[in-house]
């Protein structure tokens, strides 16, 4: 079984796209937003049945975890309201996913985080996602400036009111910024990479996990920078009188597959313990293409592991073990379907 | 023989770095900065003879291309006048350093750089360092505000007049940021490779090297995130309808060896053509400490070089070849010294 921990609605119909940027134009112009409009269960369909559904058939993914487009959450654009309905909407939008293809997709919410605004104020939101629309899981930002980067360490006590719901929810969240609205960052070319270093070094820095013991951070994109690094973190560890990382930081932080090159792969596997890796694609994502060295997409993450060198149980837990580990619903939600 | 790309003063005099102290509370309180102190001779060998001299002599680097501590030019602190006499300050250090040991260090400048100051301020200092005290290289901040990325991308005009110079004066520059003020990030453990990343995604979104074909860039740090999320790159300059990246930032864009575990190296050596790759430890920098696992320094850079899958023609490219290609006044001087 195959299961995708990391796949974004990027195909989103283009009246919801385009409902957004009415949206922030009516709050900029401060008249209210327009209603939401009405999107059909064959618009869904067609956004995702040439695009994500091929790609998940032609792969053999069981099962996607599915949040909305990263890029598009935008914390950084409207006010707290703006960002709140949105949220909800994106959200909703999710769960029509998950209602018209239940064995193909689990969701993940987005939080109505906005730059300054107070974390808790994010978290009616991820109850009724969780509680309500059935989510098994949540993206949170890091970083909802935009690249200004004016939020504190993840280590700050400004943001325990979400572990705090994380603990009690029992459900792990991915950190994952948004687009940039600093011209000095591309998105997912380095925005996304440096948060994922950050936030790495951020708990690193700190001692999180004594205080939130079942805390669980999904790191996206491989880690960013940091298996590569390894040694540098272990060394910093060392040299700032940080615990080992191994007993500080590896039963609490996992980080995804989504490194879109054999060698990459490789790395990843070779040095992160195998119970941190969890499969995860990002399709449809950062780089659509195909890779004119190998024939095949760059994304279609599952050939590198299929050829990495992992005995067949470490494969099957980066497959779907280690999800069904670290996101207790999407287990539960299997176990129900007899999975 | 073997080229160390990277070091800095880190272990400069404790006259040195006081005086900065003083004359950053002087800036505050509007007095003039005290006399820059007199240091011996003597004093500077001692600096270095315990530490840095003897590394070098142990894991036998012939030359190391010596800059001042990175971290320390914190271009953020203070004003454009201060900054323009740190930098004064800091490079004649490293110039009495090179006359100490003329054979052992060649000299790299720091630039008096500062945020919202126009970089055109920066190049009599980089002219004095490379015509009157002789120095090879030069090491520039792409992110001056320490943390908070307020200057425009490395492809924006405004920096041209570092470019212009730079090209004149056939020096390559190592793109190196400072210490972080902000809370967010720690220097070496994220903010350089963040740095790192972006130096090289700027680069690939842009087309500088059609303006400027013969300008050489150092990324250090093994290149921030890049080897290890090549295809990501790969992929997204076709995403991006940017040209291959070989021929569109591989004449001119240049990684160091700064990576410290094994794996990481390995990865660098595999995927980054091997004329791109310059032999850099950042000793005595980030992480001094023992590798447990290895019994070695973890920043002992030349044992995993040693150790890669490499012919002993590239292996000669990356420790010595490669420096003189990308350093044409380093060639010069050896060449004088009959080597």
């Amino acid at each position: 079984m195959i299961i995708d921990c990391h796949g974004h609605y990027t195909t989103a119909p283009d009246a919801h796209t385009k409902w957004r940027e009415e949206q922030l134009a009516s709050g900029k112009a401060g008249t209210p937003a327009p209603l939401y409009p009405s999107i059909s269960d064959d618009e869904i369909r067609e956004t995702l049945e040439a695009s994500q559904l091929r790609l998940i058939r032609e792969r053999g993914t069981d099962l996607t975890l599915f949040s909305p487009r990263a890029s598009a959450m935008a914390h950084h654009l409207g006010d707290p309201a703006i960002s709140r309905v949105w949220a909800e909407q994106c959200n909703d939008l999710i769960r029509r996913v998950v209602d018209l293809y239940p064995d193909l997709y689990l969701g993940c919410c987005q939080l109505p985080q906005f730059p300054g605004s107070p974390i808790s104020e994010s978290i009616p939101e991820l109850r009724r996602a969780i509680e309500d629309l059935g989510f098994v899981g949540v993206i949170f930002n890091l970083d909802p400036s935009g690249g200004y980067w004016t939020s504190p360490p993840l280590t700050d006590e400004s943001w325990f009111p979400l572990y705090e719901a994380l603990v009690e929810l029992d459900v792990p969240a991915m950190i994952h910024p948004s687009s940039s609205a600093n011209p000095a960052f591309h998105g997912t070319g380095d925005h996304y990479l440096n948060a994922d270093t950050t936030a790495f070094m951020q708990l690193l820095r700190g001692d999180l996990f004594a205080r939130f013991p079942t805390l669980r951070f999904l790191i996206p994109h491989g880690g960013g920078a940091v298996p590569y690094h390894w040694g540098l973190y272990r060394g910093l560890a060392d040299m700032l009188d940080q615990p080992a990382i191994d007993g500080h930081l590896m039963h609490n932080v996992f980080f995804d597959t989504c490194v879109y090159h054999q060698r990459g792969i490789d790395l990843l596997c070779d040095i992160i313990p195998t119970k941190n890796i969890l499969f995860g694609s990002e399709m449809v994502g950062a780089v659509r293409g195909i890779d004119p060295e190998t024939g095949h997409y760059f994304d279609d993450t599952r050939r590198y592991i299929d050829a990495a060198d992992l005995t067949g149980e470490a494969r099957e837990a980066i497959y779907s073990g280690n999800v069904r580990t670290v996101f207790p619903r999407v287990d539960a939600h299997l176990a129900k379907r007899g999975m």
